[in-house]
Order: structure tokens, then C-alpha cells, then sequence
């Protein structure tokens, strides 16, 4: 198990691209550009306390991506609004996990990642395999092309829309996510500096060099071995590759979050080892908390939710 | 795969004792001399739609079971009752997971299974093996001490401490629960048949001849093979080993069913197979549907909690 305290001060073994964040303003700005504009389709929810709808936006790229969005029945004045993420491969999951949100006043928002298991699109074209990962989807074209750059700036979009919203109180904003949903919550806090907290449990998509170096054949981050085992055996473009990729690991974006952090991580996790969790963890500069399950992996955490409940609604 | 239809009419390979029906009738007269009585300790749960108090009551054989209660803030006249049940070895959960159903404008019971990994105790001695698994638990005993005799009147008693609540409207009441939780409820609504719907997700604890026969050394009924393995390797007392495990085979519980029944399967479930399930699901006389997801196996089913809510609702 991780001894905690001789990885206090571990900042990761990534490498800060010189132009990383001006990579990120001009992203941000292509972003920006697209407007705020959705669609929605009311669902047809069995609640008394929640309306739900899909919402459909365009994301940068043209892809139509998919949220679900839940309001309360009872509305008064400006309610607080709450972002949410989903795990590798998954999607935004079943609409009544939310309505216990919408229940304590909450406007919800969970968006699908593009090409995964929900209702977004991914309309990239990259060069490259394409068969396992999306890690690795566009990495042997340069940054511009990846497809978590992609869903970071769906991430920011969909928050901006959430934030937009007659019933939401935009300086209320909150985001919350495990594994792939917990890197994406933070990369959204860090590109939209607005909200205001966000719980993030097990964060993925950080440090990628150290989750290689530490064995990635069975944790989330497979698809990077797997890379080199079918696209690049003797390792040539092995500093190209990584290069590539630090602009998507979210331990670069950490100083950029205003929000308050609160991190659950499992010690017995292998499937995004605690040590590429703490590479981002250790670059947070605002107010953040650590909160660690000893004997818990990559799995539900119990209990936690029910102490850090108050976060949100304080 | 299973083939549904092949299975259409399977009755199990269970053998109803004679005298199952009066054992039953004697276990909940037993119960029901001990009374109502509860005692409530408030809980600070950070949420402003739902109150949460810890619930004890004394089960038979004087055991101090656990539950989780909570209530409507915004209480109106009487309000729908929902009892739920946990997996096997876990307890109760997290109490926000029940905010939702509390929203909607139910009152919720989660009961601790005794001595599994909620606040529940499990007072009872036994003779024989105690070392893995509930199900053979006092069986070398005969019925009178198996440890499921006593959880299936504790989910009867806990359902009728949730109808006498003030708060409760006794005329709905509605069961859920997955794996032993599915198994509970459906023992419950056997044993209180004023239960008016329930949602049972792949029930545990029916036909434990058939689990045995199909090989039983990874699904949750190991501990049948591990009992013979370490108490009874030559199988001298087979039947009435099978014999004993009968009084609690929710088969022969289920045609005392009044409730509507909504049933959830997984047909890739090797955990708990399918063939075991329809023993009991094809004995419920009452009102029933079976919902089946072909791809998926003892695990989260997505979409059709969703699709179910109505159920409770209506």
C-alpha cells in the first residue's frame, strides 16, 4: 500500500509543455466561439420532484453531444447547479440516480463523453489506430487532434451552458465525478475557474509516464503499452508520444482550479494507482482535502458521500 | 445462454416439507410476540428534503437489528412506505442513496441483514461450521436455528414497524431489493402479504439443490460445496442436509405472494443463475413480470430502474 506521507511532495513525472497554457487560451477561445446554444428533449421521468430533459449541444468539431438534465418540479428563484461526469466507456447513467440532487434544490447536469457508451457523438477523424483507448485516439497527429482535448472543452461547454441557465445561480456551480468523471472534473474546474467545489473520487487521465513506468497492463491506463506493442515496438517515437499526451494530463491543469477539492482516493487501487492521482493532487493550489479508504480499490466508496454531503449544500 | 422459454415451466428442484407452511405460521406467531417496539436515534444527514434516524428493534432470539430510517421533511398526511434490502456480506448502504425515493415522497426502511457487514447483531450460537457462509449456518440444527429463518422474520418485523408508523400509510407498501436483498424481499412479501408492489433484482437464497447441481464453486452459493467439502465429504448426509435448506427456499415461499411483482435478470448471471431464480419466479402466483437484460450478469442494470419507476409511483 502507498505510504502516504513520502508522496507529499511527488509532482509527477510529467513534463509541462512551454506553451501549454496558451495551448489551452486558444482552445478555450475555438470553444467560445461555437456559443452557448442547445437543444432540449423533455424525457419522460416517472418523479414528482424532477423534471428531465435531454440537452443536446454542439461541441468544437461539430459533434452533437448529449446531456441529461434534471430540474426541480418546485422552483424558487435561482438554484444551485451541479455538473456531473461518468466513468471510462460508461455514460451518464440512469436518470434517477440525479433526483436525489434535484431533490435538496439542485439543477443537474451529467454529460455523456463523445463516442462512449451515451448518446454524444465523436466525429473526429484521426490518423492512427483507433481500435482500443482514447487516450491515445489522435496522439500521432500533435495535441490538437486528441480527444480528450476534445472532451475537456466539452466539459467547460456544457458547464458554461449549465451556468447559463435562467434557473441556476451562476455562482453556485458545483462538479462532481469518479475515475474518468473525476479527471474530467477537474480538468472542467481548472477551465472554468467559476465553480465553486467539486468532489472528484479517483481521478484518472493524470501522469501518464508514471502510470506506464509503473506497469499499465491491467489499470485504465492499458491503452498506452498497448500503443507501443502494436504502433511502435522498438519505442521510436516513445518521447513524441508522451510529449503529446502531457497536454491532455490533468495534473498540468491543477494550479489553474479556483474551486475548493475535495479527493476520495481508494490505497488499494489499481486501476489509477494512487501515485498518478497525487502527481495532480500535489499541483492544486486552492483550498483542497484529501480523503483516503485504506482498504478500498477502484470500487464504490461507502460512507464518504454521506460525510462530504454538506459540501454541496453548506 | 439460458433459453427462457425451455425454462418456462421449471418448478425447481426444491421439496416442499409437508409441514412448511405451519413452521412458517409458528416462526411469525414467534415474532410476533415480541412486539412492535423501536427505538430511534437521529442521524445528522447534510440534506434538506429527508430526516434520518438509526432504527432498532429486537429481532428474535433477542438480536438489536439495524435499519436506516428516513422521512419526508415536508410531510403530508400519510405517506408511501418503501423497505429495502441489502447484497450479501454488504449492509444497508449509504443513506443518501435513499434521498431520491424520500423525495418522491416515501418513507424509507433499509434493514441491516444480522451480523453481515451493517450495525445489525447476529446473537444466535450454533453449532456446526461457522466459517464461510450464511446459508449453512446452523443448519446441521435443523430448521428452528438456521440463520435465515431469522433474517426473513426480521425483514417481516421491519416491515411492520414501517406500517405502524404514523407517518406510513399501511396500505402502501412496496419491497426492493438486489442479490440476498432480492431474496428478502420476495421472503417479505411472502411474509407480509399486504405488501402492495415490490422490484426484486436477481433474487439469492432459491433452489439450493439446482445451485448445488450446477456447480456452485464460483456463484454465491459456494458455501453448499465448501460445507460437504469440509463437514460431510462423503455426502452421508446429503438429503437431509437439502432437506433442512428447504425451510428457507424462497420457492416455496413464493405462492404465498400477494404483491405485484416486478422481476430483473440478468441472463448472463453465473453469480446467481437464472435456472435457480425462475424456481421461485415461477411459482408467484400473483401479478408478475420478468424483465431480462441478455447482456449483463449479477451487476448494475442500467436503463430499466428508470423504466420501473412508475411502479412505485403510480
Amino acid at each position: 500500500m502507498i505510504q502516504l506521507d513520502e508522496w507529499k511532495n511527488y509532482q509527477g513525472l510529467g513534463k509541462k509543455p512551454a506553451n501549454f497554457d496558451t495551448f489551452w487560451e486558444t482552445q478555450l477561445k475555438k470553444m467560445e466561439e461555437t456559443g452557448l446554444d442547445y437543444e432540449l428533449v423533455p424525457f419522460d421521468l416517472a418523479s414528482s420532484v424532477a423534471d428531465a430533459y435531454h440537452l443536446y449541444f454542439t461541441g468544437v468539431g461539430g459533434a452533437k453531444v448529449h446531456c441529461q438534465l434534471l430540474l426541480p418540479k418546485n422552483k424558487k428563484g435561482k438554484h444551485k447547479g451541479l455538473i456531473q461526469f461518468h466513468g471510462y466507456h460508461t455514460n451518464s447513467g440512469d436518470w434517477q440516480d440525479k433526483i436525489g440532487w434535484v431533490a435538496e434544490g439542485f439543477v443537474v447536469l451529467a454529460m455523456d463523453a463523445r463516442g462512449q457508451g451515451g448518446l454524444s457523438e465523436d466525429n473526429s477523424q484521426t490518423a492512427g489506430t483507433v481500435t482500443k483507448g482514447l487516450i491515445i485516439r489522435g496522439v500521432e497527429e500533435g495535441p490538437e487532434n486528441l480527444y480528450y482535448v476534445r472532451v475537456f472543452l466539452d466539459t467547460a461547454k456544457a458547464t458554461k451552458i449549465l451556468m447559463s441557465l435562467e434557473e441556476v445561480d451562476e455562482e453556485n456551480i458545483y462538479a462532481q465525478g469518479a475515475s474518468q468523471g473525476g479527471g474530467l472534473t477537474i480538468a472542467c474546474a481548472a477551465l472554468v475557474p467559476e465553480i465553486k467545489k467539486v468532489i472528484a473520487t479517483y481521478p484518472f487521465l493524470s501522469d501518464y509516464r508514471k502510470a506506464y513506468q509503473m506497469g499499465a497492463q491491467t489499470s485504465a491506463f492499458e491503452e498506452i503499452p498497448y500503443w507501443f506493442q502494436f504502433r511502435d515496438p522498438l519505442h521510436e517515437q516513445e518521447e513524441e508520444f508522451f510529449n503529446t499526451l502531457e497536454y491532455i494530463d490533468i495534473q498540468h491543469l491543477a494550479p489553474r482550479i479556483q474551486a475548493d477539492v475535495y479527493w476520495l482516493m481508494g490505497l488499494q487501487d489499481t486501476i489509477v494507482p494512487p501515485e498518478t492521482q497525487l502527481a495532480t493532487y500535489n499541483k492544486i493550489l486552492s483550498q483542497k482535502s484529501l480523503y483516503t479508504l485504506p482498504e478500498y480499490g477502484h470500487e464504490y466508496l461507502p460512507k464518504i458521500s454521506d460525510q462530504l454531503r454538506h459540501v454541496f449544500l453548506d
